[in-house]
């Protein structure tokens, strides 16, 4: 075995196993080649039923057994950067007692891609037809992501009638998401030195009321289609100042504004500017929708029967959006605790990981 | 002539043509060495009746006439750096009609230095002892300065019952100086991801109300000596966040507080500490102390009658602070508008250059 090629992954090894295999792949977004690899060659030795095709580095497998129903299960393959967090530890959870695999990628989102990985292998007869997606760029700018490059190029791929995505959800099912705008409030004024600072207009002073009025807000609780979304609206930088003796001309601040599903894009937009209709400058600098949960369907309904917890509402942003773009329902199911993404001390309960495995399997081969 | 060696200083030109000659030798902060040299030089030349002692590129030169009373008057002799604003040229005002040197120090402070060194050359029986400082280092880092360094090297030099300090007071007097303080204030919070921001605290929301507290405060106009003496509190920067997605646990701003000369440093200080109590840190990064305008003394009356002007209160902070801590009451006096210093366009009225001398002028000549 040399750098250039890690030992094969087996999904005969089960779910957990396999986490810890993928997860010892580093995979920092832009450097996902090795993993792809190893996927596409135990796609290859392992998974004769499907028909795979690779687009950079994201590949899409698919049954073709002319089912009248077909779901699409995805996760992406790259992790945010390591921070001495790899190779993946066993622990055990001070609190709970759990055992759990610890590192970087374990939660976000390595256990959910292996439990896509072994069912992808083992379920040759599935009662739909599924179209599996692990792809790169997820963990960095939107315009980067391997799934909407893919779903851009090969839309005739992406056609399914409900889509899961392995995001970690903690075991339950998190439906659709919250969508994001992020703004930038630009305030002016007139410079002076500060020794004759009634010759100019603070700007930072004028940012004074718009901030009080943000921290006075409270956003709201919306129910979309049984699930309560929780939105918020924050100054997330503040920057502003020309020198210690001048009175500055410029402030501006960036506001990050989440929004149920059920406002568009437009909407949310229109809502921001009037926040801040008396600011000089409101620049959109992103936005993306929100995705409804998706649950209404049959299909989703025996879905959420074989997990059997309560669905939740999803309050980040995931890639669920682009399938609910595409008018696909589509909900987060994965291991581990979404909270601990990112985090140093990253880790996901094994339990979970098995668990998913089941609950996937049960609705895959009864009657959907 | 070399580049290392300018022409000489002509103090016999008059005081116009020695602007011309001082700004035409560059002498941005730190590079003061050529016009020291040169003032140096034609003290020599043309002053044998001054004791001239020299510190760094620091000149002070007395008359030693066992007169009972002793003024200093001192200049800098540096200046902001020049941005394509040299050589000096002539120029006509377009609003007023009047004569002006344009470029790089005519207002601050060549004019007053050109002033004062044509007076120390001419006056060899002022009615007081004189004693002429002229330095480098003023229009950097207060710890830097000239004129603190001989202060502090040599204080048998700096006795004196009066000062003046040249700086543009266009032509009037402007009795001593507010005083300064520059202090950061720093706001926390807690860390959470946007999409679950009551999970956090956010810091940039905390300052909002501060900064609505200075947008709504009235800074005092106080009288001292009979001079009105206007404040100023003003927020100079400010800076905050993360990342885009990250409500921020961090935000601080710098503000200045311009405070009466009544005002000790210390009342200045606890009156921002107590104006930001519910801030997490307050942190004074800069404090200098104002002058009181010192113009009760009969001495100071009589150049007040020499320059048949009323004074003025100076609002920036000038090095008659310096003199006042030596318990030396000091006022500034010279030609140029202060607005101008350190503009592009900086130029001084050629009348106040010879107004500026013939008052200086009569007031040493005659019976102070």
């Amino acid at each position: 075995m040399t750098s250039a090629a890690p030992a094969p992954l087996d999904p005969a090894a089960g779910p957990v196993e396999l986490t810890r295999q993928l997860c010892n792949i580093p995979s920092v977004s832009g450097d996902e080649r090795a993993i792809a690899d190893a996927v596409e060659a135990m796609l290859a030795a392992h998974a004769p039923h499907l028909t795979v095709m690779r687009d950079g580095d994201t590949i899409i497998a698919r049954t073709e057994l002319g089912r009248d129903r077909r779901v699409a299960i995805a996760g992406h393959l790259d992790t945010v950067p390591i921070n001495e967090n790899l190779p993946v530890q066993d622990r055990i959870d001070p609190e709970t007692g759990a055992a759990m695999l610890w590192g970087r990628g374990t939660v976000d989102m390595k256990a959910g891609v292996a439990v896509q990985l072994v069912l992808a292998v083992e379920l040759v007869a599935p009662t739909v037809d599924l179209t599996w997606v692990w792809y790169d760029h997820e963990e960095v700018a939107s315009e980067l992501s391997g799934l909407g490059r893919a779903m851009r190029q090969h839309p005739e791929l992406f056609e399914a009638d409900f889509a899961i995505l392995g995001e970690p959800s903690n075991g339950t099912i998190e439906g659709g998401c919250n969508g994001t705008l992020r703004a930038r409030i630009e305030l002016h004024g007139t410079r002076a030195h500060s020794a004759r600072s009634w010759m100019g207009r603070n700007a930072i002073h004028r940012a004074g009321e718009l901030l009080e009025r943000l921290a006075a807000f409270e956003p709201e609780r919306v129910a979309v289609d049984g699930l309560e979304y929780r939105e918020g609206l924050n100054a997330v930088r503040i920057e502003g100042g020309v020198a210690g003796n001048v009175i500055p001309d410029r402030c501006s601040f960036e506001v990050n504004y989440r929004f149920a599903p059920s406002r568009s894009t437009d909407e949310a937009e229109a809502f921001v500017r009037a926040f801040f209709a008396d600011a000089d400058v409101v620049e959109i600098v992103d936005l993306s929708p929100g995705a409804r949960p998706g649950l209404e369907a049959p299909l989703a309904q025996r879905f959420v029967a074989a997990v059997g917890q309560t669905p939740t509402a999803k309050l980040g942003w995931t890639d669920v959006s682009r399938f609910s773009a595409l008018g696909i329902p589509a909900v987060n199911f994965g291991p581990g605790n979404a909270l601990l993404a990112h985090a140093d001390d990253e880790s996901v309960p094994v339990d979970q990981i098995t668990a998913g495995a089941e609950a996937l399997r049960a609705w895959l081969s009864g009657a959907i």
